[in-house]
Formats: C-alpha cells, sequence, structure tokens
C-alpha cells in the first residue's frame, strides 16, 4: 500500500493512498490500509491527495482518508473514476472534491507546483509526478514501465523527464518491482501474438482471467475477438464495472454488438464465445473461483473450452491459484502452457529502463520506492554509474522512515509514527486491532485451553466443579491430558492462601503459570492459557 | 507425499512412502504422513516396500510406516542411507530390514519381480522401477529428468526403458511435475557457468543456500570452489548429515583439505569462504533463516557478501523465501539476479522428456502421477499422439482411486480409504484429528466467544455473575458489544423453564443459538461459540 507525504514548513501534499490485501498470515483480515497518526497530528497541514493511478495498492485507502480530511483529490479520468467507485461504497462520493487533470497539466497546493507526466503502465491514464518546491524540483514516477508501443497509443512523455533532468532535479523516487529483472520489459503488444495463437487453436469457449482494471489487456482481448469472430463477456462484479468506467471515460473502444450479456454466455455457440473474468489471484468469492469449481450462475465450463490466466501470481497466492487452476482442468478445460510469446508481460520496468530513467532524470538524490527491500536495494546498485553524473547520494528507506533534504543536501531523518490499519468489513467498526491477529495467529496454532473455576470471593473457597475447555489443542482421545490439568489447577487452589483465592487477578496469573508449565512439559505446546474465575 | 499399493490377489507391494510439509493452511502441523488403513486392512499381504529415491516426499513416511508393519524395504545405497537417519530419529533403526539395491538388480517379492532402472534426478541414486506381474509390465519410472550429462556420469537407462518397451508394457507410471513445460529441461550441468559467474564476481563470502539432498549440485559447489581456491563449509543439521551419508558412501567427492568447520567460518579469510547451507524455503528456525536475520552463532552476513538461492520455491512458500531474502538483502548481501546461465535447474523432466520416455515404453495403458492435478492432465494430452501405437488409454487418478487391470483391458475401480494424516510432532500423540485443524482455522479467522455460566441444577437456579471470555474477535473497543452480549445471555435464560436450565445440554445450544444471531447480526462475523456451564 503505497503513501507517502511530501512536506515543506507547514504544507503537506500527499501522494497515492493504496491499500493492501492481506496474507493468510492475517488471519482473517479483508485489507489494510495506511495508518494515519503521521497526518492526523498535521491535519492544517494536509493541502490534497495526488494520485498517479488507478491502482488499488495506490487508490484503495481513498475512502478511509476522505473520512478524515476534507481535502482536494487530484488524478486522471481513470483514476478518479475508480476511486469514485470505491467513495460510492462508503457513501463518501456526494463530499468528495475530486479534479481530473491531463498529462502536463499543473496544479499548485501550497508551495508545490506539480505537474503530471504520462507514463506507460498496465492500467491507461497512469502519471508520474514533476513537483518543484522551493528546493528543487522532486520527481516521483509513479508505477510505470517504458512501452515504446502502448496499445492506447500515449507515449511515455521521456521529453518531459529529459528537460528535468537538464534542468537539475533535486531528488527522484521511481518504481523498484523489477529492478531485480535484467534487460528490457516486452511491450503490452506483445501478449497480441500468444492470445492469437489460443484463438486459433481453440476450437470451443475461450475464458480470461485478468485483473479488471487491466484496460489494454481488456481491449486486446476486444479486438482478439473481433478478429475471430467471437463474441465478448464480461463477468465478474468488479469486470463489469471498471470496463463500464473506462468505456464511459472512452478508454475502451467496445464496438457496436461485440459483446454478450452474462446470462446468455452458456446457450451461446461455444466457438463463438470469449468469456473475460475478474478473480485472477483464486479470492474464494471471485467469479473466476466459483466458476472453477462449476459453482458460477452464468457459465459451466465443459470439457475442451479454453482457459487463460492472463496476469501475474501475486507472492503468497501461489497456493490458491494453483487450487484454482487444478479445479479448471478437472473441468477438462485446455490450460495453455504459458511461454513465448506471452500470455501476460509485467506493467513494471526492468532494470534497462529503470536505468534508462534514472539517466534521463539524473537527480542529485534516489530514493527507490515500491518494492520489497531487495528490490529497493537492487534498484539502488542500479544507480552507481550516476555517481559520476551529479547522483550524490541514494536512500533505501523503510516504511516509516523520512528523509530530510535542505539547502546543504539530504540526509535521513527521524522515524514518525506510520503503519498498517487492519480492516475487518462487516465488523462492528471495521479497524481491527494487531492485538487481535496476534491472538488469531496464536490460537491458529496451538488451540487454547480455558480452565474455568468459581471462587467466593468472600470466603476463598471453590463454590463449582473446575471445567478446562479447550479447541485447536487435542482431540478428545487426549481426554488424560484434561484430566490431569484440572488437578494442577485443584492443586493450585490448595497451595494457595484465601487471601490469594479471593484476589482473582493473582489467582488467575498462579493457575496461568503452573497450567502452563504442566502443558508444555507434557506437549511441548503453547496454547493460549486462559484462567476464567467466576464470582460464586 | 508419494506411496502408492501395486496388488495382485493376496500379495501387495507398497511403491514410496513420503511425507508432506505442510503450508499455512494446515495450522500448526508439522507434517502430514499418508493414511495407511488400506494396507492396516490387508496387513497379511504386504510383501514389502520399495522406494525409488530419497526425497521426503518418497520417504518421509516410512518410519510411520514400519512401525507397523514388519516388512523388507529395498532402495539404492543413498535412499536406504536417508531412510535410516529418519529411523534412527524414531529408534526403529535396529528392527528395519533394509536392502540396498543397484541399477539393474531384481528382486522378487511374492508374484512381482521388479528390476531397478537408472534415472537421472535432482538427488543420485534414483531408480525407475520395472514390475514384471502375471499379468504383464508395470513401469513406474520414479521422479526423474532426462539429464544428458549428470554430473556423476551415471547415465539414464534409456536402453532398458527401450527393451521393456520393444516387448511390451502393460502400463507406465511417469512423473508429471513438468509436463506443463515446453522444450527439454536444462542439465545439472548447465548451472556450473552460473555458479562460475558468482564466484568471479564475489569479492568477499559466497553463501549459498539448496536442499541437502541436491548432492550433485553440492558436488558442483565443492568442485567450483575448488576451482576459485575457497574453502567450503556446511552449515544446518540437515547438510551436515545428508553430505556425510553421501561422503561415506562415497556419492559426493570431498578432496582433502576442502573443508572449513562451522566454527571456522567466521574468523576465515572472506573472499575465501563459500558456505552451503539448508533452509532454502525459509522454513523458520532453519539455518538460513536465522544467518537472515543474523541470528546464527557461527555466521554473521556482512555488506559485500553474496547469497545465490540454488533451489525452486516450493508453491505456498514464496512468501516466506521473499522475506528471508529481504532480510539477506538489508545485511547489505549481493543477491545476484537469477538468469541465463541458470543458478538453478529443475530435476524432473518437461514435456519433450516425458515424450520421450513415452515413446521408448509405449504402454498399452499410462497413468500419470507426482503432480498435481492439471499437471497430470497435461501429461495425458502429451501422450495422445501414442493412440496409434497400441496406446489403448489413459487414466487420471485422483488420491484414493483405484486402478483395476485384468486380461481384458484396465478401468477405474472403486475408491479406497486412504487420505492424510496430520502429525504435530512434539505433541502427545503426535497424530492429529482433522477436526483440531479445523478448529484451529476457525480460532484464525474470527477468533472465539466464550459465554460462562454457573447454574444449579437442582434449582435451575443462576448462581454466579456470567461472563464472556473472548480473543481473536473484538479488541477491548468493543466492550459495549460484550455488555449486550451478556444481556443476551441473561434473556435467553430468563426465557427458558427451570427444565431447560437444569438440563445442561439444552440451555448451552440455546445459549449458542442465540447468541449467534445477535453476533452475526452485529458484527457479521463467525466466532467460534462455546457456552460453558458450571455446576454450582
Amino acid at each position: 500500500m503505497n503513501c507517502m507525504a511530501l512536506r515543506y514548513q507547514d504544507d503537506i501534499v500527499v501522494i497515492d493512498c493504496g491499500m493492501m490485501f492481506p496474507d493468510a498470515e492475517l488471519m482473517g483480515i479483508d485489507s489494510v490500509i495506511p495508518d494515519f497518526t503521521f497526518l492526523k497530528d498535521r491535519k492544517e497541514m494536509v493541502r490534497g491527495l495526488v494520485l498517479t493511478h488507478g491502482h488499488e495498492d495506490h487508490i484503495g485507502g481513498v475512502p478511509y482518508l476522505l473520512s478524515e480530511f476534507d481535502i482536494p483529490v487530484y488524478g486522471t479520468d481513470l483514476t478518479l473514476g475508480l476511486v469514485e467507485r470505491r467513495l460510492e461504497e462508503h457513501h463518501l462520493a456526494d463530499s468528495a472534491d475530486l479534479n481530473v487533470v491531463k498529462p502536463s497539466d499543473k496544479i499548485t497546493l501550497g508551495p508545490f507546483s506539480i505537474e503530471f507526466i504520462q507514463v506507460t503502465h498496465s492500467i491507461v491514464s497512469a502519471v508520474a509526478l514533476a513537483i518543484t518546491t522551493p528546493l528543487g524540483v522532486v520527481i516521483h514516477t509513479g508505477d510505470f514501465k517504458v512501452d515504446p508501443t502502448p496499445t492506447d497509443e500515449k507515449l511515455f512523455d521521456l521529453h518531459k523527464l529529459a528537460e528535468y533532468g537538464k534542468r537539475g532535479v533535486l531528488l527522484l523516487l521511481s518504481d523498484s518491482t523489477n529492478s531485480d529483472t535484467s534487460g528490457y520489459s516486452a511491450s503490452e503488444r506483445a501478449v497480441r501474438p500468444g492470445l492469437e495463437n489460443v484463438f486459433h487453436r481453440a476450437e470451443h469457449r475461450i475464458v480470461v482471467a485478468c485483473f479488471s482494471s487491466s484496460i489494454p489487456r481488456i481491449q486486446q482481448l476486444l479486438d482478439v475477438s473481433r478478429e475471430f469472430g467471437r463474441k465478448l463477456c464480461f463477468i465478474g462484479r468488479s469486470m463489469t464495472q471498471v470496463t463500464e468506467i473506462a468505456h464511459n471515460l472512452g478508454l475502451l473502444r467496445i464496438p457496436e454488438g461485440s459483446l454478450l450479456r452474462p446470462q446468455d454466455v452458456q446457450s451461446a455457440p461455444r466457438n463463438k464465445v470469449c468469456v473475460v473474468v475478474s478473480g485472477t489471484q483464486g479470492e474464494p468469492m471471485s467469479a473466476m473461483s466459483r466458476m472453477a469449481v462449476d459453482n458460477h450462475r452464468n457459465l459451466s465450463l465443459e470439457s475442451g473450452d479454453t482457459f487463460v490466466l492472463s496476469a501475474r501470481m501475486i507472492p503468497g497466492n501461489e497456493k490458491a491459484i494453483y487450487r484454482m487452476l487444478n479445479h479448471v482442468a478437472k473441468r477438462g478445460a485446455i490450460l495453455p502452457t504459458p511461454g513465448n510469446p506471452p500470455l501476460h508481460v509485467s506493467g513494471h520496468a526492468y532494470a534497462e529502463e529503470l536505468r534508462l530513467v534514472l539517466n534521463l532524470v539524473r537527480p542529485r538524490f534516489f530514493m527507490p520506492v515500491h518494492g520489497e527491500y531487495r528490490q529497493m536495494a537492487a534498484h539502488a546498485k542500479l544507480a552507481q554509474h550516476l555517481k559520476s553524473s551529479g547522483l550524490e547520494q541514494v536512500f533505501v528507506l523503510e516504511t516509516g522512515a523520512t528523509l530530510e533534504l535542505d539547502k546543504r543536501g539530504a540526509q535521513k531523518s527521524e522515524e514518525v509514527s506510520v503503519g498498517r490499519v487492519l480492516i475487518d468489513s462487516g465488523s462492528l467498526d471495521d479497524v481491527v486491532d494487531e492485538i487481535v491477529v496476534r491472538d488469531r495467529r496464536h490460537l491458529a496454532t496451538d488451540g487454547f485451553v480455558l480452565p474455568i473455576v468459581a471462587i467466593n470471593k468472600r470466603t476463598g473457597k471453590t463454590e463449582a466443579t473446575a471445567e478446562i475447555v479447550t479447541r485447536g489443542f487435542i482431540s478428545d482421545n487426549g481426554a488424560e491430558l484434561l484430566v490431569q490439568a484440572k488437578q494442577v489447577v485443584a492443586r493450585t487452589l490448595e497451595n494457595s492462601s484465601v487471601e490469594e483465592r479471593g484476589d482473582f487477578g493473582v489467582i488467575q496469573e498462579k493457575i496461568r503459570v503452573d497450567l502452563k508449565k504442566f502443558l508444555n512439559k507434557q506437549t511441548q505446546r503453547r496454547p493460549l492459557i486462559l484462567p476464567v474465575i467466576l464470582e460464586a
């Protein structure tokens, strides 16, 4: 989830505000957004939010930010279209101050003058930012690749970068996602021959799973379908919504009569259909996952249908995706082997493209962003050769770190309070404490053991039979262990004074410690032990 | 985990007996082995266990099988060396009947005559099996690739396969792991130039993580280290043990004076050292994971050291591995970009190699094994062209399915009781019920809510203040919800008759149902609700 603040004296501009989809380690959490504490503590300084493009990891947190900050938002047509969709879900669309910008537009926010620069990426309408500050120019690339032949023919504005570079750039922040991949990424157009191969060979239905935001990919699917006389059908909530937004903005060319409604796809001739569906990551409730287990109301995959996954696997999702693919194979569908030509290309620049941008911008300071630590470190290494062209220093910063620039130079400054906020949509107040997740993780590993004792506070006497409740720890055949555990609790009570038994905090802790010692010794496991003392 | 039974009338031979390392979805489980119920029900029929090679997913379950079956085990030198190591851990080594075989050896088990055939794989001493039965020959490839230049120069015995193929093979079972990868896999030797590049560039220490069973890889690391004047140091329990076993068997050539002891590696000149360490999958307690977070007693990675991951990422482990790599990057170590030449090659045959084996064997029936469903399905497709060369039918079977062959042909037969057994080493009786894991998964997602009431069974009166204990559900700021939940419980008690309150089973269920309805409505979550009724 990307979110950074650029501050000059008493003015702050926020760049991007994304969310993250949690992995299995974040037990039961639905999404993760940035912690806005730093901004909340400086609320009167925040002048606005500037967005680079419409991917969830750059805009998903916007509704949460706007529910607390009444600030203008700037972004391109599609970016704000997608933001609006999210705001509607949070009933915030009416009150939001959304301002559409175009590449080459300039806006002013406090002391910052911001120019939007056209870049190429796996989503259309992506921009880099050239931010002129009183100290110099800061360039933030956003997410990009240097695609020489983008499908919308809107070229990466290398000239603008070169101009800024020539005039002098104080700081460059650049996308590091593929910095550890050598060479030059393939153009989005490289997918076209791969798709054509699939269409050539397919005798029955073609089903393609891709990200709903991959407008260039979807455009190519529309074009290839037309070429091969197939009608295209969008299935999946986000697929339907996002393609409609893009179409309304004129960013997706859908010729008259080229679409099929989801309810008509099952009965259409199988060799005249191409289904484009969301749910590339094996998300359990997605249209694609449901189709894989033959549980989708509009389409039953049949033997001989062809299925193409036209998306990358986000690390951590591999197992779920492979499981989905196995189900697709069990339906009898054909899974073309990905290869050359590819059925997917990355939207992020490889090492040589990153070097091109570094060489055009020639910044005084460089800070790799957007990527895991090893990728930012690899990106830092790619810039080494610029030391003789004016690059003074490279900073690899982790979340919460700050970089301070002044007339003399740049240096790492103090850590600020940032972090993640866990959202459990449907929960009472949505936000979930980290402690809850920690408990869940503990419960997930070893379960819990709950000894329950009723004590008369006055007399210190045990009033009811002690109970032990346990789940996720041992199965019933371990009952003997629980009988012994009850004896441990009884012994602890016996060995405690009337005063200790009357002080529930004390007796609770004594029981916990003794039981923990006993269970660890017997089982080498560490269940969550929670003694409950009832007042009789 | 691979394990199959071949039965003719009253004789059964078991082929391989592996274990599986569980993923995060198997909460807290340490390992998974096959369920032997089918074999236990036919104990007197089981004649022996035959092993194809020494990987954990083929031998890891052997100690569990041998603890219940007193049968002879057959395998090659390294395979049985690794089995013995596992048996020692289970104190079963003395009683086991282990029989070392060599490629081209033949053994007889009941009506089965089994010939071992040399194959090439990422571990040495791997064999295929040619099993002559009264109905015809069954060939089981085990895991293999067709490596034309194996590092131990022991070639894949294609002649033997060809001979059997010429004479006629009833059934072929063949490794499907890479059936969805086109072309021909690179030889193990292809890694050598990649490693040499790393050694050429490295100015300081080189640390290579690889599987301890990758004897050919380790041999190449020994050879390259020698070439570049570096001493090699094995770190990690399994790395030390497995290389010692392989060395004692003469399968790993370690020239005199080429090793460094772990305790000497930190003080040795950094440019004279190559460390080979186990823990490629980011296992939390492995030597490599500890090194990554600078918590290994023998070695502290330093800025400028080079780290190479020379292993594949097992699906499901990607996140843990990437996290480990990030930590390595934070130590300042250089992570060479994998590419061409590669730093790792697969040990499993690609599509063209699989076709070669199919064409040599030309079986009457074919059953892809070893792989996920989509890979077995892809393998089935690779055999289509053999239909005109005598292939009658292909069977893609899932775990528990059986194939029945007789004079007339082959057909799928009834499902038998198989499955997985979850092992929680350190647990009281090691074996964990699936229900425990299901509870853990439930707890992991939504936590638990435990209402506790003390009731006098005779009078049906509530004797103590009701309590609600919860973990992993809401954080403390949700306390208002718990106050309301207590009221729900109180209302349920009020609305119940004395008889109901006296019947703890009934009142427990009533409380559970009411509380579930209330909590679902308030939070849309489904915590594990476990009412506890204490007898006062």
